[in-house]
């Protein structure tokens, strides 16, 4: 095996760690010495041990002299943990390959730095791509303080999410629905606006076994989300936000009594200003935020330029008609105007399609 | 290499055949002896020589005692030109691999017989489903007489054929683009509504060199075409269809002395009977149609089940707002009623996806 397949190893353990680890990084570590694989470990959970000393503590013999694949730079300061170059050099470890730099600028290059001044070779930017994707959350979260925000819709091949009576069970397929689960168990926080709670009342829960929930946000200006919606119901369980704009104490109060805490934040134009609803989130260490609105937030949501990331399940069936399509608001007068995404992956799920992509906000508009 | 290798380079060498052998069937042969391809052929257009006799023409050595590997199971009956079970006796071939047999029930099977009769081995379904989609065309024109029907589309991320203010150009990207003449030069009809004439005034030509310009088929119920529109300007050199239900003379007279021929439909509802449309495209020998419609014609077509296949471009854009959608209508009720699509292949056209389809009616409906 190659650099780039233990890396890629690295990157799969590290995955691992995906809604466990949060707000750190997901990391993951191979050590390979005469070509056989001696230890691997990843970060396992907040407050846990980094990836590269569980590799260390796994390993199945001396690692004097082998080679540590890191998907990234290890750190040289002492956080909840001491730091990993330390233990990298204090092991033997005679080379150490790292897939992408730290992205907080105060600390990027100084663990490869300190590795070399005790005559370690360091390679750095193997599958780089792919290691800087597998931290975008974290990325996005040290240097903004404010969450990478997921959009994810479900929709059919002629763009509806719902027909023309406003039937949408189901759009998407059993795999892809199950997905959506195993994505809301990766994110800190599940966000939906009122209308949403009102048409479907949905539980936003992680319905898997050893699932995690995520942290539920209703925005919701005016204070208008059903005392007897699944979600109000069942606050006491999940911890569940209701960001309003309205400060009518009495009504705030009744929430509360049921185990939801309100959000107050500020108001652009009709609805709650999702940019802040998403800086206090990030306030409250939330580092990811998966949307999953109606056609009204997701335009507003991408004209706050608040959304990062894509995910667009298509069914393959039509429904014609006229009926609710996944992005609504005002919209753009002009093609050329379009918000752009730059698609990194398509893959079936199930009957479905799945693109995910990067959002691609232009600098001209604003 | 394999069976399924060589049948694999006789598929490709079918496909040459796209757009020039309409309404025969495109068809590929290889011959090989001693593991070396010796021979290799396709029907090239309408009326010539067909891909067995083709390969065998192009032997560079004698065919005796060889393999012939040929998409489609060779024919046995006299028609342009002599059988080719004939020409495949008397080359001295030894063993025949069929990839499917000939759709037409009233001839399947007789050529496989009649080589068997005369002690060559035949094997049949090597790479079966793909030679039967290489003559999806064929076998729904042989066996009902109407025209194979492909919708064609290009939308948003978010389902959207054109902004807010109507815009349109462009949704797809140019590669996109012109993988549609690339379409084009391979059907012999492409239809739209006249709607789409008086909004967007399309040449519907395929702009590609050495391309050969489809058949032009206008749905104009009431015959609003305009006279100073590009396909009526141009009706004397690329052959112009109206389909209409009006029996104004005086109208269509204007429409004759520009070139257009007037084909006279039954209505259904408030428009042109689509179905009838396609009946007698088929009854003029034409075997495939590329719906390049709006949303409406779009409906109609699924409503009226003339659709085999959907091609969906989808752009990596998004529109937001209240636009028109690919297909409008009716439209279902419910969900449940959807029209399924059967995706044969996602692939990525320049910054495009391109799913390609299969329609699936179901039984229940109508």
């Amino acid at each position: 095996m190659d650099d780039a397949q233990y890396m890629g190893l690295a990157i799969e353990l590290a995955k691992r760690g995906a809604g466990y680890v949060n707000p750190n990084p997901m990391v993951g570590a191979v050590i390979v010495k005469d070509d056989r694989i001696i230890g691997q470990g990843y970060h396992e959970m907040f407050g846990g041990l980094h990836a590269e000393r569980n590799a260390l503590r796994h390993c199945t013999q001396s690692p004097a002299g082998a080679t540590l694949y890191v998907t990234l730079e290890p750190c040289c300061h002492y956080g909840k943990t001491p730091p990993c170059t330390e233990a990298i050099v204090e092991s033997g470890i005679a080379r150490v390959v790292v897939g992408t730099l730290d992205c907080n600028p105060v600390v990027s290059g100084k663990g490869v730095r300190m590795l070399e001044d005790h005559g370690i070779r360091v390679d750095v930017g193997v599958l780089a791509d792919e290691c800087r994707h597998l931290i975008r959350v974290f990325s996005k979260y040290i240097t903004t303080h404010t969450p990478y925000v997921i959009m994810k819709y479900a929709m059919t091949m002629d763009g509806k999410i719902a027909t023309h009576t406003n039937q949408s069970r189901w759009i998407s397929g059993e795999e892809s629905r199950r997905r959506v689960h195993q994505l809301r168990r990766s994110v800190a926080a599940v966000m939906v606006g009122v209308n949403t709670v009102i048409e479907d009342d949905p539980l936003l829960t992680c319905r898997m076994a050893h699932g995690r929930n995520p942290v539920r946000v209703v925005c919701d200006t005016r204070l208008r989300t059903p005392l007897t919606s699944r979600i109000v119901q069942t606050a006491n369980d999940v911890r569940t936000y209701i960001a309003t704009a309205c400060d009518d104490e009495r009504k705030a109060e009744d929430y509360r009594r049921h185990g939801c805490e309100i959000l107050a934040v500020g108001r652009k134009g009709d609805h709650v200003d999702l940019a802040d609803v998403v800086r206090r989130l990030g306030d409250m260490q939330m580092d990811s935020v998966l949307l999953e609105g109606g056609s009204a937030m997701n335009w507003s949501a991408l004209e706050q330029r608040i959304v990062d990331e894509a995910h667009v399940y298509i069914a393959p069936k039509i429904f014609g008609g006229t009926a609710k399509s996944p992005v609504g608001g005002q919209g753009v007068a002009l093609p050329s105007d379009a918000v752009m995404l730059r698609p990194r992956a398509c893959s079936r799920v199930g009957e479905d399609y799945l693109v995910e992509s990067e959002v691609v906000y232009s600098c001209s508009r604003e």
